[in-house]
């Protein structure tokens, strides 16, 4: 880090804080045409961005066209949400004559937004958590400014998306400061960016140790700020024999196609399948193995990701009592999937079994009863999903199973698996510590862009001000 | 802090552990009875508590009677928000059909409660903020089972209330979890609790020193939590001309009353007044004085906040350039109101001069010009109120005045002084840093008991879940 990398910070927070009121005070319609604007800049450039996306992440052409897809979705979700009048409903409390508790003045409760966020983009969503993505657009959408620390992971695909959205500002003639990007990889201009006291809000989707590092500093500054940050999870699936003896082969196949969807690398990722001790289970287990050996894998994001799969997944495997259940297959353009098995006395024992590991492996944890798979589950702690399969009949031991996987996770599925996130408005994305830092908020869904705003109470406000409130 | 100290703040939680998930599926009907049974209960037994309060706070009957009053009133307030389903509103999402972004699974978005509260009283509300106060209904509103940690400055009164609300817990045969109590007045104890890993949430109000303590030891755990506090505020007034000019002794005998009410000992207590360079400004300010000095106030709640305001206060008086703009009158059983002038220059430059005075005093700051005063108010960064008088006309600087008190604080007034905060939807009682360590939630007002939900969506969830769900 120098000291021009810190100037470039700083210029770029400074250009924010300068178009800060002018974005705070904006209207619907402005707000909403620059968000459909971003949205159609990024599918009239689709090939192009695709191309570059690919040379820099091998995620491949699909996956890549599907991710422009979702993120102009989301661009035009918040437009909508920005003209249905979501950051500027207000909530009136006629004045009450006579004395308190009951006599009161007149309040409305308005919503304002945070001020500049810095947002961290995400290695393994170019598009969807990178410079216009799911951040970005609730960010803007609640009247923030957006400065992004673009990922080092692509960088050319940044500095191409940032030009053409630059592009449609100037050509809406908005402020530049409404978005700006900052290009340092360090840790120090991580850091920088963070602490600077013209940054209202942070938003990161990332590694736990990084997320944790600036969420620390966040926290270190003379008046802290809120912290958004996604930092990791496991998302345990607990699958009970009456659900595997239906269809082995079909929910393997679709399990080991989640664990192993963009070589394991999503947020989202089927890390922990908890099973009970079941001809069922052993049944589903083989059919796993022989789904997921062979799968082929293409190259992983950057180099530090893959060293850093390669570490988690040797822990687990030396981990004492831990078996790895079949031999990985030599490593194509990406690494190996791989499946281990433990006990649930283990993994409920070991905490380092539930680390995460970001890449194509998960580990079976084998219970003697189902309440010992619910303690299994319990042990987790925070996450973003759990899914449960199998546990269609309403008796106590399945209450049980949901109660645990409500209290650890932010998302619970019945059906199918955890990748993929719908972009609606019952989603959320989130979930207690790791999973989030702020669990009570989601990153994906519309209700994201209440992450951006904090209510304000205007006590007996002349009329000019709530006119000004209602964009 | 002994071994036996932590051994019951244990017992204490591991009750409330037990008593989560039976609290957690309570339906509307037995969380609205217990509110109401608790605000019953206080009202049953208003003369002997009061009478053990104003020994212990000295805070006199007439304020306690309105603080009960109070009490129940926001007990039996979230009781009706219980009622009309508040904490069990869901949002659901259709499937639609076709692949991503449009097609989606079925999802359905409900709230969970967050688990075990721990509840730091509050000194300075012993019925409002204290073991039936705010903090307390909203959690178990929410569905969350609440240890309350007992306030050393009113031991007997915490036992007493604790004691009746224990009754009705037990006649209406609740679990006795759903409501605790430790009392620990150690450093030590408090931190044990905030960091117990059965503790889910923290609400806390009290010192700047003390709130920022625990929050670090919440940060601090393997998994954080959420840290609901309220650490300290200046709550700053800016009083044009204008405004002045018309009733100088009114409002300046107002402002004064605001100052010294409770002692001084609200959080919400004026403790900055921004006033422009003229003629309207000197006479109120004169008046002020004369309103001011010969107050009578009531002894401090406890001899470390005495201590603490005159410490915060001489701090002031010999800092640079301030002025004391009387000479204090004899103390009586309470510390004499105190006045102090600086400029808005050494205001803004020196940080110091913004630390609170807990306690009857304020700093008057003397700005030659509206943008001056803007920026005195933009220096604050946090607060929970400031006040505007004067700002009727919606001119340019009136807009960037009311932009930035908005930016800095959770309630913005434009008339009468910020001491007493009304219990409504509307209200929100936080704002940034230190005002609140979570400045999107408020800890007045209904909207309190969204603090301690957490939002899951369920995905393709059987018909048994959904249903348990709406209480």
């Amino acid at each position: 880090m120098t000291i021009s990398d810190f100037a470039l910070i700083d210029r770029a927070v400074a250009e924010a804080a300068e178009a800060r009121p002018i974005w705070a005070q904006s209207g619907a319609t402005v707000r909403s045409q620059l968000l459909r604007g971003l949205a159609d800049v990024l599918e009239a450039n689709a090939d192009e961005l695709i191309g570059l996306a690919d040379r820099e992440t091998g995620l491949g052409e699909a996956r890549l066209k599907g991710e422009i897809a979702r993120t102009a979705y989301q661009l035009r979700g918040f437009a909508s949400e920005v003209d249905a009048g979501v950051p500027f409903r207000r909530i009136d409390d006629a004045a009450v004559e006579g004395l308190p508790p009951a006599g009161r003045p007149r309040l409305t409760r308005v919503r304002v937004p945070l001020g500049p966020v810095a947002m961290f983009s995400a290695s393994n969503f170019p598009f969807a958590f990178s410079v216009l993505g799911g951040d970005t657009a609730s960010a803007l959408a609640a009247g923030c400014p957006v400065v992004v620390k673009a990922h080092s992971g692509h960088p050319q695909l940044s500095r191409a998306v940032f030009d053409l959205a630059r592009g449609v500002i100037a050509r809406q003639q908005l402020p530049a400061g409404v978005l700006t990007m900052v290009e340092s990889a360090s840790r120090a201009g991580g850091g920088h960016l963070v602490q600077h006291p013209d940054i209202a809000a942070v938003a990161f989707t990332g590694s736990y140790q990084g997320g944790k590092a600036l969420w620390k500093l966040a926290n270190e500054r003379r008046h802290p700020i809120p912290f958004f940050g996604e930092l990791g999870s496991v998302n345990p699936l607990v699958a009970l024999p009456n659900a595997l003896a239906k269809d082995p082969d079909g929910l393997a196949k679709a399990l080991a196609g989640s664990i192993t969807l963009g070589c394991g690398q999503f947020c989202t990722s089927p890390g922990v399948i908890v099973l009970l001790d079941d001809p069922a289970s052993d049944r589903f287990v083989a059919s796993l193995g022989t789904a997921l050996k062979p799968i082929q894998t293409h190259r992983m994001l950057t180099d530090g990701i893959r060293s850093g799969f390669e570490k988690a997944a040797a822990a687990i495997a030396r981990a004492n009592d831990v078996q790895a259940l079949f031999e990985p297959a030599v490593d194509g353009a990406g690494p190996a999937p791989q499946l281990f098995q433990v006990s649930a006395e283990r993994f409920i024992a070991d905490e380092r079994l539930r680390d995460e590991m970001f890449g194509p492996a998960a580990i079976v944890v084998r219970a003697r009863s189902l309440n010992e798979a619910t303690e299994a589950l319990a042990a987790i702690g925070g996450t973003l999903t759990a899914t449960l399969w199998g546990v269609e009949e309403p008796n106590e031991a399945n209450r049980a199973l949901v109660r645990v996987a409500e209290t650890i996770a932010g998302r619970v599925l019945f059906a199918g698996v955890p990748t993929g996130v719908a972009v609606t408005h019952a989603q959320h994305h989130g979930g207690p510590w790791p999973a989030s830092t702020a669990p009570s908020t989601t990153s994906v869904g519309y209700a994201a862009l209440e992450r951006f705003l904090r209510p304000v109470a205007l006590q007996d406000a002349p009329a000019w001000v709530l006119e000004g409130k209602q964009g």
